[in-house]
């Protein structure tokens, strides 16, 4: 019988989290240990280690996802073991999972099978705490500032101008859409208000593109939140409530240290969406994998086309260098799926929905060797592809003339991606030419522009009369040098999520702009994004048990 | 100039939390640390715990509180650090701090002057997540309730008579009464709802009262959520959810050990409210310090007729044995004010306001008295007090011959309490005839009217029409053979805050009852309970700030 993740987790021995620290050259009075498995570095290893060289930066993306999921994490991880079983100094640098999806669809986010990070119900569960002082520092910010307008208002801030929503890290769609204040005048200013999951707040974005506390502090400041009876912005800063922010936030910005089934060093710090934020874990976190490891292999969200631009457009820009090489994950599953075979049929056989499918994979291939940078695809296995269908994806592959390795990181650890470890060493030997596809000097519709046509394969982007009239505010306010964050479904290059494959010719609607100034970045909204997903109707959480003894059952 | 709180705590240097585990017998291997200075203790180290005989349990109340605060907490942890100069085997078992009253008013809850548990910073923020575990565990129950709702609705549930409330650990008025639900059928049933703070919480009372992981799944099981619309209770239980919500609690449950700024060990677990809750650190931290050690000091909130009495006829019938002494703390200031005199006249002598406010003292003397255990007084020396203001209350208390002492923990730490100390333990060795306040047998009523004539010091009790009614249906239902959990004003004896000193002959109304089933007591509203409080016109969140280093200021 076929063993679960938790079953193969909790099978797994594990080592002291100071010995892990130690062979990651950072010692154990440098860590602040959470139980003996878990750590935080201190400020003080991080300024330590800004004294070593960089390693070689490897970053896996994939093609557009589909709802079977591709093992992106998985393969990040397994590489990240395979590098160590050539004996090289590897990091594996991981987002930490949120708990509204663990308690809701069957789904950690902590790898699979044998290519897991541990402990692996920690990790799905509280953590280090992170997500929740970040949840409490987005809510003390809407308190503070609903406080503020209570209190006479010296801001002049508009109540129906709120744009700082509340969060719980948990999928509640009830408080998508509520009215606060309610009752009597001492309770606040009656207002529409609603509340996003965590991972979709701006201080999840924030944290993870600081590079200190001071930067943190800075960003957190730069927030807007709100606008005046004036239609100006209020900030953070205006509310003079940075510092208690920051206070909440300053343990929680530590990255964190955990290991492998395997053993091998694994920082898990920080996740943002990928759809309205940009995807990727903390940059104080893949800088300190970068100083402490001779390879460090991290993973951006979704899709190459969002996580992947994100990371290499926006997450890039504050790192101390680009990527040597970038892994694209594809299985033969979800490359049928774009060629056009429904999710119950893809068992079966099918090559030439493969052939269809493989469009996406390759646009993606394209894409990322615009960057300048080399690219090897990984095939992450699954027991239900055919030995045919390997044949003509790998025949595929070679006439595309592109590195490739089939993988079984997921059955059997570090072991099943050596051939793909092998690959991404000499990859990363390659010259590389990277430059960003777009300049920051660039303007807004210019910006878009380039990321629809270039990585998405689009012809056109329509803006609506609310995003020009926003973009005359933002060049107003000098917000339109900053790099612009995608907000688009996952599942196609394009704004519509049924056009699989690889569509061309289409136009994509701007439908609205937000500002994240603390971030420093633009949102660019095509289409409804959920920043509050909901349960389904037999929650994960129906599942899951504990004995007296503390032993876990039912999480995924 | 004289030191704040942070400022004496940052100065005073710490020892690693595995010393402070080992001074409590207690192996570095049987610990969980968070970072250096804090620790949970594993569930093994609570079973082996449990093989050791009890200590001795020392409870510290007080009398009716002002908002000028007696120093109750540091009291409690001045007598511990006393009992350990004295060379006793000695912990502290304290309550954990909420985040809302930190952000809000100037006060944190972890004593004060040389008498603080440390790292004080820790303990007011973050701590070990223990709060944010149980925001989550409750917000989880409403998301899977309204998703239960939303999903077809097989329970039932009359969407009008959800009686769950989501909780954030913060002062946010503007959450106290929402309609939540809105915008279109995708987004869950549009209803009232409203927000508590967490401490507010069942949750908290559960988690404070359970004696191990299955205990408490057993209790949250029993949560009244919602009722039908057959007016049928719906139960946590019903969900099918109370294996998850442990899941989220099982870590937050081991008992946090932390140390005095003089190196005792002590427990900081859990704080529930002591107007709506029971007001008591958790019973597994008061049992483990009872298992390690030879004096545990623990204290309960408000004053000894609300947190004292409920640590009587609630949590020690979950202890393995009642306390052995108990010491109710009084301050000049807060006498004179229950003499009469206002809050800004404090600082002038009055004794004939001290003669009159003393008759507040007396009676919660003779109540503790009432329940057969021996009583010490604390005088909490401020500053203020005049010479001839400390001759006059030793005269009263001399007159009431009951022991008595002039304690300055604040100033001196332990060195400040060895008076205290040793008088609590002579009274520990007088022989105790304790007994309960009620009978579990007895009805509603008649234990509601026995804690207001016997200890409120009422003349009667009237219920009102609901009231009446409910009583009726939880003797139906067969929950009428629970403790009473009193929810009144800390301010008064009675349930009006202005009465101060030692009224008579008044009349108590209760308004509601509220089953805590999951708790295991029925809650009795007498007027208006806050749940939800609110933040000042100058929160502390605007004085807090902390350095690139990670060094926090302006918390205190």
């Amino acid at each position: 019988m076929v063993k679960s993740d938790i079953e193969i987790a909790q099978a797994s021995p594990m080592t002291a989290i100071t010995d892990i620290a130690t062979k990651a050259g950072i010692s154990s009075d440098d860590i602040e240990q959470y139980g003996k498995y878990k750590a935080k570095i201190t400020f003080e290893a991080l300024d330590k280690l800004q004294q070593n060289d960089n390693g070689k930066l490897i970053l896996v993306t994939a093609i557009n996802p589909t709802p079977a999921g591709e093992g992106k994490s998985t393969v990040t991880i397994g590489l990240g073991d395979a590098l160590k079983q050539l004996g090289h100094q590897a990091m594996i640098a991981l987002r930490e999972p949120s708990l509204g999806p663990v308690m809701g669809i069957k789904g950690g986010a902590a790898g699979g099978g044998y290519a897991q990070v541990l402990p692996m119900e920690d990790i799905n569960l509280h953590f280090t705490g992170d997500l929740h002082a970040i949840t409490t520092a987005n809510n003390a910010i809407a308190a503070l500032l609903d406080n503020h307008i209570h209190q006479g208002n010296a801001l002049n801030i508009d109540p129906r101008r709120v744009i700082w929503k509340r969060v719980v890290d948990l999928n509640d769609r009830e408080l998508r859409q509520i009215i606060a204040g309610l009752g009597s005048p001492v309770n606040g200013v009656p207002r529409e208000d609603g509340f996003d999951i965590t991972v979709a707040s701006e201080i999840m974005a924030v944290f993870c593109l600081a590079t200190s506390i001071e930067n943190l502090k800075a960003r957190l400041a730069k927030i807007v939140v709100a606008y005046t009876y004036d239609r100006m912005p209020v900030t953070v800063g205006d509310l003079e409530i940075q510092g208690a922010i920051t206070v909440l936030l300053k343990d929680a910005l530590k990255p964190n240290l955990v290991q492998t089934i395997e053993g091998t060093p694994a920082f898990v710090h920080g996740g943002p969406f990928a759809n309205i934020a940009h995807g990727c874990n903390s940059v104080l976190a893949t800088t300190a994998a970068l100083k402490a490891a001779d390879f460090t292999v991290t993973e951006a969200g979704f899709g190459a086309d969002l996580g992947g631009e994100k990371f290499l457009d926006i997450k890039t820009r504050e790192l101390p260098k680009h990527p040597d090489a970038v892994v694209i994950v594809a299985t033969v599953r979800a490359l049928k799926m774009n060629g056009g075979v429904a999710k119950a049929d893809l068992a079966a056989e099918n090559t030439s929905a493969l052939r269809a499918g493989f469009a996406n994979l390759n646009r993606h291939i394209d894409n990322i060797q615009g960057y300048g940078l080399p690219v090897v695809v990984a095939i992450n296995e699954f027991v239900t592809d055919t030995a045919e269908e390997i044949a003509i994806l790998s025949e595929l592959l070679t006439a595309k003339n592109v590195d490739f390795s089939l993988t079984q990181v997921w059955a059997k650890g570090g072991a099943g991606g050596l051939d793909l470890a092998e690959k991404v060493v000499k990859a990363t030997e390659k010259s590389s030419d990277f430059h960003y596809l777009y300049e920051l000097e660039a303007s807004i519709p210019e910006k878009i522009e380039t990321i629809v046509t270039k990585i998405y394969g689009g012809a056109s982007v329509t803006l609506t009369k609310k995003a020009q009239t926003q973009i005359a505010t933002f060049e107003r306010n000098g917000w339109d040098k900053l790099p612009i964050c995608m907000a688009k479904t996952q599942y196609s290059f394009s704004d519509d999520q049924n056009l699989l494959g690889a569509p061309e010719g289409f136009d994509i609607t701007i439908r609205e702009l937000v500002p994240k100034l603390g971030a420093g970045f633009i949102v660019a909204l095509t289409g409804d994004i959920m920043t509050m997903p909901g349960l389904p109707k037999k929650p994960a959480a129906l599942n899951m048990d504990v004995d007296n003894a503390g032993h876990i059952s039912g999480l995924f």
